[in-house]
């Protein structure tokens, strides 16, 4: 597919436009404008209008944006018209939270595989989810052609545990560790930092009395 | 204190260059350079010079900065230099799996109570963090003086449970339903919506081959 290079803050509210317009199908609607997709979603309409515009003409001036394409766009661009299998490394506290974590009711993604050290949790399958020994990794990442790992690992493995990942054709990490990984450049890591996020929001509120 | 406005995805890296320098620090070392910083926490230079820069003059042409010097000013702008009491909502599994997550081991921040509707749930102690009815949420938030509450409750009871938590006084909620929240203006939200950067994740993947 030949697309512009968009920018990152874009890419991340194309699930949220997606999520919206998957409501408004359900609800009926056949027409919506930027205007009204800004109030649902708390994002400007000037914003939305740009973020629309590097896919090309996806509306008509005065009618606004016909939901059932908007939608069926979003749907391919985001992947979701096809089932995409993920892994998770990693069964402690939050490893396993996110196995119980319904992704896949707003979405068209599946963890199908877990990998973890502790015995109690090998050959158990926890959140409908199988979960395998580490030693069996990179065979079953290969096996189930997974491209997505998330790593829910203890920080001070999770360098290691990225290396094997890489080795096993995995594309991206979703890391959930404070440790900022060193990977190959065809490898994208996107990281989740939930003490980042809390200390970045007390910073806000520390500092800036409005939005 | 007088600031100039910064960029989110600048205080968003706040964080990161604390925690670096805190280690560096562990290490006995006195200097460093934004070239040193730059390979550690994987941003580019210029990027953290810029960064820097909102600040003023943190650091010397061909010196570098001094180490202590800039982890006491990001200790202080993090708020880091004196405890931060913050609530959890809704003990499901994330919730629990947040409860039982380690903030305060690189961070300043604690949990320090925590609301649920959940009869076996509530009146217990988990990792450490009592559990109230969601009755007493209101006046536990005034009573403990927490201005920042994690919001790990059903996405089809949010929008209600944010509106209770505003009128106890909140500041600002780490917002992980996916549930865009409606809030008066003088409370900040952070969104973590695991199931956005999954997709965000997958759609650069799909999308483009490098970094």
């Amino acid at each position: 597919m030949v697309e512009t290079k968009i920018p990152r803050a874009t890419a991340k509210r194309l699930p949220l436009y997606y999520r919206y317009l998957n409501t408004l199908h359900d609800d009926g609607k056949t027409r919506v404008s930027s205007t009204e997709l800004a109030d649902a979603i708390h994002v400007d309409s000037a914003t939305i209008r740009r973020d629309f515009s590097y896919f090309g003409a996806l509306g008509k001036r005065g009618y606004g944006y016909d939901v059932d394409n908007l939608m069926e766009f979003f749907k391919n661009i985001l992947h979701q018209d096809r089932l995409t299998n993920v892994a998770l490394v990693g069964v402690g506290n939050l490893g396993h939270a996110l196995l119980n974590f319904n992704f896949h009711q707003d979405s068209n993604i599946r963890i199908s595989a877990a990998f973890d050290v502790n015995p109690k949790n090998i050959n158990t399958i926890q959140g409908g989810v199988p979960i395998y020994p580490m030693s069996q990794m990179v065979t079953q990442l290969k096996e189930q052609q997974i491209s997505v790992v998330i790593l829910t690992v203890p920080s001070d493995v999770a360098q290691e545990v990225a290396n094997q990942v890489a080795k096993a054709g995995v594309k991206g990490i979703l890391n959930f560790t404070s440790i900022r990984l060193s990977v190959p450049d065809d490898i994208r890591v996107h990281n989740v930092d939930l003490t980042n996020e809390l200390q970045t929001l007390i910073y806000f509120i520390d500092h800036y009395d409005q939005k």
